[in-house]
């Protein structure tokens, strides 16, 4: 299976005849074949009618049906087999490894939302019967549930190009939600984009889904891009990439006439706070871990630990002795795109050649010019507290150590920062004391507080959460990982003394569904929970 | 218990020096003592300042200790008793009938929001346990709680002196959720608000809650409610009111450096669809509880039905007479403010001189200047497809009635309305198969659909969603009215391997609160379901 170029809009693939992308090897700049063809305009305009054709059919599917497309999507990736992994390591320079984890992990996500559906507590039904006799007024009868909000156009990202791209979280939860999506693929895997959407398309087709569920468009400009977000029909969107980038799609969705949420998850330096027993006991050890988070797929995570703060003194200059002997070593490696590995280059210089940073280390030498070097850096909490351009976000394997007077000062800083993703924390017993007191600065600051870890390796679960206060993400209420990611592209919808024959099947009084459901503010049990708790 | 004209800000009650504004007696235009000074930016910086900091310590508060601030609170605005009633009939021109009932829905929405927050299921608990020996990589423990967003703030609504003013459903959800609030007080009820602004002022101090909890300004100009929204402690806000508000609101929260969701509930003209069957059946009948809603509170409602739509021919030929008759009878009424009149008033003028709209009645003409009209205005399918401002709201006892050619054209005008809070289905079991048809179109742009009633009166459940795609409100992701509100003020935080000393107690495996939780992703009963479900 390979790919052919094509923009696959519903049931049917198409010549795209907007420009062309190029598809490039990660490690040599070479042009891969073959070319994708951009799509026009009229193409957006089909798929999104296409999409809103499909809604009020697709969001009306029987949770089992929508469990199963969700299924067939994961077992038709699968299907794909190597080709896509080859195709995904040449377009991204990403190892084997990762990507074959990376595939478990798409997998894992489309079959997790598949419960999460059957289950059908996302629905959020709730029903307040009728009380005919209540004085001085009666009450009527009144049902909710949650429907999806509508066609979802959803950006793929450079750095997990399964997991967050065209079959990702973002698509796998608007799915669940019942939505149908467009793809607006990345240009930095075109060829891996249309192999995924394939197997989308091919899954729509065989579960009897109209064809506007689902479409791939690709984009040589940003004329789609924004035109998406600009549609009337698309409802909400995902996005995962730059600060720039996400809050251009805010702006344009603020601006329509019909303003829609932007799910963009965009910049995190996600501090390191090192407290004072845990740097004493196992300063090294904690610099080994650092480093090890710092350098997986050269940095190329939201979540990587881009700022440590510690209390300076000689326990510091342990663990920065040890981080930058560790980094020195740690080989060179193939960012995504060259575009990519340029910005990393350009920013790396001018924080070398910054007047209150020291570079303490950098990684082995490149041996091809596609690598990059990581690299360490040091600076005083009074420098960082006066150069805000410090806190950008460096998307690679770069680090910066801010030595800190003492813990008031580093908390301080903490409540000087921008919302973050992740927050990790090493402490030992001793420290509780003095982290308790951390904690209300970092909760309203972060999306995930961690104890004696690093934010990298992100859990696909129930208790996840990825996301922040802005600008990590456009909007801190959300999470695009895990189950919870589904709530972003639902809204309720209430129903007032509908006669039984007009009600949608979650809230009939049968319950065909088996949904818990809320009686008058009570839990009343669904068949899961009955299922899941034997004891009962 | 008598207004004094000051600001409450935290524990203070302070004189405002930017300006006066003036209580008007909504049926006489009369000037009322005392006057209230306005807000300075000084004052709005320590309200923030003080909300700022009682945060931390206020969202921590046990449910119990914040369900019995809720119920103080409550307790402390029935204290007041008859000056409350008294005072607000003089600056709304409300009759003392509605204001009881919309004190006894105020109260009564606090304590539903007590028991909200007693059974803490919105805190949405959830734990994936560490898998230590999971292959290929072991599983961190991961737990999610939600927590409130930050201070919020409220604008009082003109419509709703009390259940959506100072201490009404914006307020209580917020506070519910463990957001300090700020009120901007709504200018024509400003005693109305004190009163009910040191009650709570009252509560915080007698819970020995931080001060800076609650705060109320009163603002001369636009300064405060556009400063407050703009302040980058402020993390919310809730809104009711006018479109142009509204929307300048969501302008000035989406073009901050931290942008922040507006929760504003504008603008609905409420479709009522008449089917054939009801209309044959019942023309008159519905006619008759059409106008009642219709006239209910001067029109006053956000609900009002503001437009009508049946096939035409004799059985709509009756109900517009019917309804003609008894609009024609409808006393005049006092409306809230001059110059809410006013704008009544032109709205009027403007549709009665439209060239394709026939005025077929008008209410009993004004006793006092300060008395509006009702109007009822018919409309053809054409002329309301080829005139958008026809779609406007008209703010108080005004509905238009468009006459179509058949039902498939009502289906295609409901495809043109903008977001709307509500829809009304008049209908009959023999009109079940055509209703059905409308039930997705109006499911994508309503928040509520009920059958054979009239949108006004809005039920304080928990299976209420007074809500809806926009313009109805800025968000229709979310309800104001009803239990479901206090998701708005409400974001998750994850912890992974935090020690039990570090844990926040919703998250302690002990599960001290006793509450239901989501463990890997399957609920775990509570205590508050244990003790509603006694069955099990």
């Amino acid at each position: 299976m390979l790919p052919t170029g094509k923009l696959l809009i519903g049931g049917q693939a198409v010549d795209g005849s907007n420009g062309v992308i190029r598809a490039i090897n990660a490690s040599t700049g070479a042009v891969v074949e073959p070319g994708f063809g951009g799509a026009t305009l009229a193409d957006l305009d089909r798929a999104c009618s296409l999409a809103w054709s499909a809604f009020d059919f697709y969001r009306e599917t029987s949770p089992e049906k929508r469990a199963q497309f969700l299924e067939t999507i994961a077992n038709y990736i699968l299907d794909i087999g190597d080709p896509l992994i080859e195709r995904c390591m040449i377009e991204t320079g990403l190892p084997q490894g990762r990507l074959l984890g990376e595939r478990g992990r798409t997998i894992g996500q489309l079959r997790m939302f598949a419960d999460v559906v059957r289950n059908g507590d996302y629905i959020g039904a709730r029903i307040d019967p009728a009380q005919p006799e209540r004085k001085p007024l009666p009450r009527a009868d009144l049902r909710l549930r949650h429907i999806g909000v509508g066609p979802v156009a959803v950006f793929g990202a450079s750095n997990f190009p399964l997991a967050f791209s065209v079959a990702g979280g973002d698509t796998a939860s608007a799915l669940a939600a019942g939505c149908p999506v467009i793809v607006k693929v990345h240009s930095a895997h075109p060829g891996t984009s249309e192999l995924v959407g394939r197997a989308v398309q091919r899954a729509v087709q065989d579960c009897g889904l109209p064809e506007g569920t689902f479409s791939l468009l690709f984009d040589s400009g940003r004329e789609i891009g924004q035109g998406l977000v600009k549609d009337h029909r698309i409802k909400a969107a995902g996005f995962t990439g730059s600060r720039g980038g996400g809050t251009a799609l805010m702006k344009l969705a603020a601006a329509r006439p019909e303003p829609i949420p932007v799910y963009a998850e965009m910049s995190s330096i996600n501090p390191v706070l090192l407290f004072p027993g845990a740097l004493k006991n196992r300063a090294e050890g904690v610099a080994s871990m650092f480093v090890q988070s710092l350098a997986l797929g050269a940095g190329q995570f939201c979540t990587n630990p881009g700022l440590v703060l510690g209390v300076d003194g000689p326990d510091l200059d342990r663990f920065i002795a040890a981080a930058s002997v560790a980094l020195g070593e740690t080989p060179a490696q193939t960012m995504l795109t060259p575009g990519i590995h340029k910005v990393y280059k350009d920013s790396i210089e001018r924080t070398v050649s910054h007047p209150e940073v020291k570079t303490v280390a950098r990684g082995v030498e490149p041996e091809t010019p596609g690598q990059a070097r990581a690299a360490l850096f040091v600076t005083t909490a009074e420098a960082f507290r006066n150069h805000p351009d410090l806190q950008e976000e460096i998307f690679g394997a770069s680090s910066l150590v801010v030595r800190c007077p003492d813990l008031t000062s580093v908390l301080d800083l903490i409540e000087t920062l921008e919302g973050q993703l992740t927050a990790a924390l090493h402490l030992d017993d001793s420290d509780h004391d003095e982290a308790r007191r951390f904690l209300p600065a970092l909760e309203r600051r972060v999306g995930r507080i961690l104890v004696n870890g690093f934010g990298t390796g992100v859990e696909v679960g129930h208790a996840m959460v990825h996301g922040g206060p802005f600008p990590s993400t456009a909007d801190g209420r959300s999470t695009s990982v895990g189950s919870l990611a589904i709530e972003r592209f639902l809204r309720p919808v209430s129903y007032q003394d509908l006669p039984e024959a007009l009600l949608p099947d979650a809230l009939k009084s049968a319950n065909p569904f088996g949904l818990t459901r809320r009686i008058d503010g009570k839990l009343q049990l669904g068949i899961a929970v009955a299922r899941e708790n034997p004891g009962l």
